[in-house]
Parts: C-alpha cells; sequence; structure tokens
C-alpha cells in the first residue's frame, strides 16, 4: 500500500501542481504515492451549489458549512478509514518535521483545505480533525498548505529522494540548522571556499560543520536549542 | 507603482500556479500586483546548463553554483532596486504575520528557491540574501515555499482581498488565535450553535470570541503569550 492523499479543496485544480515537478512527481509518477483532489462543491445540496454562510455572531467573511464539508468527508473516508484526517489551519498545531516523518510512515491523509473565513467547529469536533497550521502567518486558503504538508511527507517516503543518507544532515533532522555550503569555483568574487573544506582531512570538516550548525542555530533560532524542544 | 515579484528557480513554469487563482489571481490580473519567474538555467555558461556542483568537503546531494546564481540575481535586481532578495530556505529567520506586512507594503520583493542541498554561501552574502523560512520543517525546493510567502504578503496588498476589516480579527493579527466559527444550520448532528452568538448582544459576543481566542492560544500555542513575543 502506497501513502495515499486526498484532498478536499474548492480548486481542486491546482493538485498535483507543485507536487507533480522533480522528485515528488516521478514518485507520483511511480506509485509511491497517489493524490486525489475532491471539488468540496459537489456536496452542496442547492441548485446553487452554496458551501458557506455568513458566521453566527456576525463579522467578516464567510464560514464553511458543517453539514456539507462533513457530506465530503464522510464520502472519502468513511468510518474505518486509517488516515489522519487533517484540517489546514493558522489555529493548528504547528507542523515539525517529526510530524511530517511520522505521515510519512503512515497510510496517508485526507487534508481539508479552508476558505474564507474559517470552518464551522462542530465539524472539526464531530470528525475529529486534527488542526495542522504551517507557520505564524494566514493565507487566503489551505490549498497551499496542503502543498507544503505534502512535500514535507512524501519526500520523506522510502524511494522518492535518491539517496537515503541526504536526509541525515538537514536543517531540524537532529535539531539544529543546517552548516553552510560551498562547491566551486575555489574563489568567488575575491572569497576562497573555507579551507578546512578542501583540505580532505574528514574528522575536521564533520567537527567544523557540527560547530557552524550550532553557532548559527544559536543566533538565528535559540529556541530550537531549548531543553524541551525535540 | 504596485508591488512586483520575480522569483528565480529552476521551475518557472510552476508559476503562477496557486498564486493566479481566487482573489490573488484576480488581483494580479488587475494589476494590484506583479509576477515573473526566471529560468536559472538561462544564466548557465557551458551547454549542459549546468547550475550546480557537488559540496566541497563532502556529503550527499548538490549545491546551486554561486557565480551562476549570482548572474540570475544581478540581471533581475540590478545596484539600486529596492526591492528585498530573499532566499526561501529552512535556516532562515521564521516568516511571521509582521513581517509579510513590512513586505507588502514594500515595493515588491526578488524570491530565490533554492533546490537540491542548498545554495554556496558566498551568494549568500555577498548579495545580502535575506533567508526566509516559512516553517520548521525541510521541503524538496524553495517553490511552494514562495508560494506561501506571497499568498500571504500579496493578500494584504490593500484591495487584494474585498473588505479591509477582514483581517482585524485573524489569527496573530493581534498575537492570539482566532476564536471557533459557526454558522447555519443551527443544529447539526444534535449540536447547537453557541446559545451567545445567537443572542444578538454584541457585547457579550465580543467578550464570547476574546475568552475563546485566550483560552485556544493558552492550550496550543503557549509560546505566543509569552512577553517577548510581539
Amino acid at each position: 500500500m502506497s501513502f495515499s492523499a486526498e484532498i478536499i479543496t474548492l480548486f481542486p485544480e491546482l493538485f498535483p501542481g507543485p507536487l507533480g515537478a522533480s522528485v515528488l512527481g516521478r514518485g507520483l509518477a511511480d506509485g509511491l504515492w497517489s493524490l486525489k483532489a475532491t471539488q468540496l462543491r459537489d456536496f452542496a445540496t442547492d441548485r446553487h451549489r452554496t458551501v458557506d454562510d455568513t458566521p453566527s455572531g456576525g463579522g467578516a467573511g464567510m464560514v464553511l458549512k458543517p453539514d456539507i464539508l462533513a457530506s465530503a468527508i464522510d464520502a472519502i473516508s468513511p468510518a474505518g478509514d486509517k488516515r489522519p484526517r487533517i484540517l489546514m489551519s493558522p489555529r493548528g498545531a504547528p507542523l515539525t518535521q517529526h510530524r511530517a516523518r511520522q505521515l510519512a510512515l503512515g497510510p496517508g491523509a485526507l487534508i481539508i483545505c479552508g476558505r474564507f473565513e474559517g470552518v464551522d467547529q462542530r465539524v472539526i469536533d464531530g470528525r475529529q480533525l486534527e488542526e495542522i497550521s504551517i507557520g505564524d502567518y494566514v493565507l487566503a486558503g489551505g490549498e497551499v498548505a496542503a502543498m507544503v504538508l505534502l512535500e514535507a511527507v512524501v519526500r520523506l517516503i522510502p524511494g522518492v529522494l535518491g539517496k537515503a543518507e541526504s536526509h541525515a544532515d538537514e536543517s531540524f533532522e537532529n535539531g539544529l540548522l543546517e552548516y553552510p555550503h560551498y562547491t566551486r569555483p575555489q574563489q568567488f568574487e575575491g572569497v576562497d571556499i573555507p579551507a578546512v573544506l578542501t583540505s580532505g582531512d574528514h574528522g575536521r570538516i564533520a567537527k567544523w560543520r557540527a560547530e557552524q550548525s550550532q553557532a548559527l542555530t544559536r543566533k538565528r533560532r535559540p529556541d530550537l536549542l531549548e531543553p524541551d524542544k525535540s
């Protein structure tokens, strides 16, 4: 069983989009994962295909109706479906590399893309939606957030990236930001590649890179070094 | 002068993609912002159009060459260009709603999408690239991250969203997560809309929503309530 992603969205035509390019697209073509996007409006029950209504209590924007969204979820992910049901939302738990790795080892995900002001809380509760946020900012809808989630997850599915070891040194995999990279030419605008990297001394190179990772993390992201972070 | 976004990428065909949909797409069509994506390979100098090379000091993956990327940056953003030059990178400063708002008030942005293992540090330093991260996870490349950045920014450009007030209550705009939303039907699977929201008492509704925002933020994101966060 390969990883099965299904999206509920008002813009199914945006998928696969960037998820169809490069290594992720090759993995999709090779059947290492699958992707299906479903139009939420197909579950509307009136002739205007209404999916939203004004917020109870007033305020700007529109809210996705619970009954229509629940119908879509139940059709795509019936009882017994082991895939987590994820709602992309700035109110959710922040996406981490750890959660991406967990998801990559699982059967897939049902991903709901919000639009407008939000989603009725009763469908979030009633369908046990896991709210995930990709960062502390607000988007126009959940579609690009769903692409981020899937890109972070799918590249971790075994076989999608070329070499297993290419994950090991990445940012966040060891709780640190990655060290700086250099490649040819040896000199660029008067600046040489740091001599240690061309020394051939693998022990010194590994030590230098670890020190650079530590120093960069301390400078830019001291929060990652706090003891409660994994 | 409208907001001018230019992207340097190995996958220019992915743009505008999701940025061409819905309100962002209408803003693009209406000239409220502009978008151009440039193929980095067009600046390669050999007949194989090489843009990357192996990392100095060894290790997996490939590194974008500083000379080729510098040529592309200099062609698109010559001296005097007031737009910030942004490199999407997990090593960068986390994107915040505050930074998105700053960028939306500015002339635009040059956005560089990394691929492979990373970008030679000398071009980051030499062209004063601002490294921005959209979250604590790793993607296959910077393209979807650039879409996230632009979506967060462009929706804040005056005129892109319909009503100015629809920003005010959003998550992060006041340092809190947003309160729960409800809409019709009045009863969904046996659960009523909270009575306060249908009371018509605007003072009580505002108080209830503020309390819900506080409680949700305390539960899910206590880090947002720490005094050093804005």
